[in-house]
Order: structure tokens, then sequence, then C-alpha cells
């Protein structure tokens, strides 16, 4: 694939999370990553298609905290007018969690290395770094201090399992279920104090608070509106610029 | 206090937990614990005048884990008909938060040393421990070898804020609130092979499957409905007998 990315990533446990103000973040644009679906229906036929040739679906989404008014909120994909998803996607047969969703949310969201073409944002972002941050690690090692996208895989804070090839999904395999068609799996992204997301020109990247997802199954879904629960044991260190 | 309890009691952290089933567990039953208050009004008075005292109200909750059918099911406390609660309390003003759960579990659900009377229940409960499990433990150890409840206390999985003195909590402190009235943590508890419960007679322990309480607000309120997804993170390894 072409579309190689800068993505280095390690795993990460500690129940304190550094969150970083949303003004620390540049967000530039690159080209579109359509949908592989049109609607619903189509979606729920290919995951059949693919559970034939491939077994259980297993996805990896990754929850990207970032702080305004000293509050957490959560970077979500936004589709469309109203459809709001988590950056992530499908392993590949055998791949490992931690790699696939590296691999993910370099696709999503980090800016390519080949077809890198003059980017005012980007730009000057790697400005504001080397005058404002960064300048000594410039100085030290060889290259742009950001990295583009320094992203460091966490815990994994909830796990959802879809029983049938149905939009329903539950936070544990229901009983009497021996064969499973999806295992959704999401984890904390640690973001660095400063990162350039490149964000496909057909999605809008929102920051949304906690209180915003919380008990709003109707505008988030099942999966998204508990995450304030999930991550309600993690003691959020909010840092100012 | 005359009211001193055995429970051993150690920290414990790990992605797997072990289940055993219902029927490994023994129930008796002990002296009722009265409700400090007989309304919800009456409650969050005595919290107020509290926190005039003592300032913030820290509370812990258990949740222990049994199975049954392969499934991980909840130990609740059933106050009257239909009010149910994780076994659990307020810690005392500077009290660590698990030696207070470790004091408050072993209130709500341990034999007590003082005034043991005798008990069928816990006498055929030995008598099994003895002959079954434990005899070669036993014969080391000088005591029962199942120490009436060897509880662990395990992560916290959720933890819950009330802004005012009103019913409502939130899994987040909210934005702008900075003198918060109660924080309430939920631990796992790791329970072992064998366990006796002594339950006070004005309560029921239910063993309530986690089906049962997913997307159930209605009937157990935001806190314990939401535990499901709390605990999805984690590999059930169910134990049978
Ligand atoms: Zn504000
Ligand atoms: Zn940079
Ligand atoms: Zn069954
Ligand atoms: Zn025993």
């Amino acid at each position: 694939s072409r579309d190689r990315s800068f993505l280095p990533v390690k795993m990460v446990t500690s129940a304190v999370v550094n969150t970083y103000p949303l003004s620390s973040y540049t967000f530039g644009t690159k080209e579109p990553k359509m949908e592989k679906d049109t609607s619903v229906a189509d979606r729920l036929a290919r995951m059949k298609v693919n559970y034939m040739k491939e077994g259980m679906r297993t996805s990896v989404e990754g929850i990207l905290l970032v702080q305004e008014h000293n509050h957490p909120h959560i970077l979500l994909l936004q589709i469309g007018n109203t459809f709001c998803k988590l950056p992530g996607g499908r392993l590949k047969p055998g791949e490992n969690e931690i790699e696939g969703l590296k691999r993910k949310l370099s696709s999503k969201l980090a800016a390519n290395s080949t077809g890198l073409q003059p980017d005012w944002q980007l730009f000057l972002h790697i400005l504001n770094c080397l005058i404002l941050v960064e300048f000594k690690r410039f100085m030290i090692f060889d290259g742009c201090p950001c990295k583009w996208l320094q992203l460091q895989i966490g815990e994994c804070v909830a796990i959802w399992w879809r029983p049938n090839f149905e939009t329903i999904m539950y936070p544990y395999c229901p009983p009497h279920i021996t064969k499973p068609k999806e295992c959704k799996k999401l984890f904390l992204v640690h973001l660095s104090e400063r990162e350039y997301f490149a964000v496909p020109k057909n999605l809008k990247l929102l920051a949304v608070p906690l209180f915003e997802l919380y008990d709003n199954v109707q505008r988030y879904g099942p999966v998204i509106s508990t995450i304030p629960q999930q991550l309600s044991r993690f003691q959020f260190n909010m840092i100012h610029a």
C-alpha cells in the first residue's frame, strides 16, 4: 500500500491519563476515506460474507482524549450530519490488536508519508513545534519532532460482542451463544503534547465532552454513550497550555 | 466494636477473573442490619449533616461475582421487595479504601467471630470444606480452612460523583463543580472457591446475571445497570464444581 504513515506506538498502562488542551493539536485534511457500505443492510451482508471466509470479525477502536474547560472530551469522526464513530476498524486475520489499531488510526488520522502535499496546516504545526516546544529535541533527533502522530495505545476499556448478523451488540457474550459474529475492543489511546491530525476530507473530527455522551444512547448508540462510565476509574490529569 | 469478623484481604489485579459456581458457596443468616434512614429525604439530610462535619463522603462498594450456566452473576443485597444495592458503605474520615471496603463487606456478609451461635449452615459448610476440599490445608494451618470469607479486593472499576445533595450521580465530576458531595468507588472483589456468607436477616442476597442488569436502569439504577459495560474488559474464567 502507498498509504504508509508515521505512527510510533507503544503500550501503556496507568490509572492517570494526561489530557492536553484541544488547542495543542493541529488539524489538517487528507484525501477522503469512503465508507465501504452505503447502508446498514449492505454492512451486515458484507459482514456475513467475511464471516464465511474468515470467521469471527475482530475490530479495534481508539478513545483519544483531549481537554477543554477542564473536562475530558473524546475525538469522534462524524460521517454526514449525524452519525459518529470512534476511529478504528477491522483487524486482518491473525493481526495483533495493538498493531492493528495503530494501522487503523494511522489510516484514519495520520499524515501520509507518501504523496505529502504542501499543506499550510502541517507547515505551521511543524513551525510551532520547532519554535515553541521542541527546538532542543529537534537538534538532537533527526526529523520532525512531532513525528506526525505520537500515539501510545493504552488499556482495553471495553469489549462488545455481536451475537448475530444484526446491529445489536452486548458488553458480554450472551449465554448460549457459542459463535459470536464480532468482538469489538475499545482501547484508551494516549496522545502526546503536540499532534498533527490529518482528517479525511469526507469526515469531520469532533471533540465531544463526556457530559454530552453520558446517558445519550439516542444520539451516540450504546457503545459510545457508555464510554464515560468505562473511563470513570481513570484520573484525568488536565494539562493546560 | 464487638462485631469483629474474620476477613483476610489482599489487593489483586488481573484481566482474568476466576468465577466459581453459586453452588460452591454456603449462605447462612445473622442479626439484622437496619438501614440508617427510612426515606430518601432522610438520607440526603443525614448526608448534608455529615458533609458539614467531615467534608466529602467517600463510599466503597464491592462487585462479587459467581457463575451460573456459564454466565457471570453479581451478588446484590435486596432490601424489602425491590430495592437492590451492592454490599459496601461509607468510609470513616481518613480510612484506607481497601481496608474500609473490607470492613464494610465483613459487616454485611461475614460471620461474626464473637457471639457465634450454633448455625447448621455454617457447621455443614465447615464439614463440607473439611471433607471435600481442604483437608490437607486444615492439617497444615491451624483454623477453619475457609476462614469464613476469603475476599481479595481487586481493581477499581468505576467512580461515581454526587455534585449536590440530590440522588443524581455522574461517572465524572461535572464541569464547574468544585465541591462534590460524594465520591463512590466500585471495586471488583475476588471470591475464593469456598465461602460462607452470613446475610443479615432483613436482607436477601441475590445472584443477578449480567444480562438482567444490562440496559435495565429502571430496575437497578444507573450505577448497577452499567456494571456489565465496566466488566466487559475482563475475561471470566468460569470454573465448574
Ligand atoms: Zn466551561
Ligand atoms: Zn510537531
Ligand atoms: Zn442456562
Ligand atoms: Zn470452609
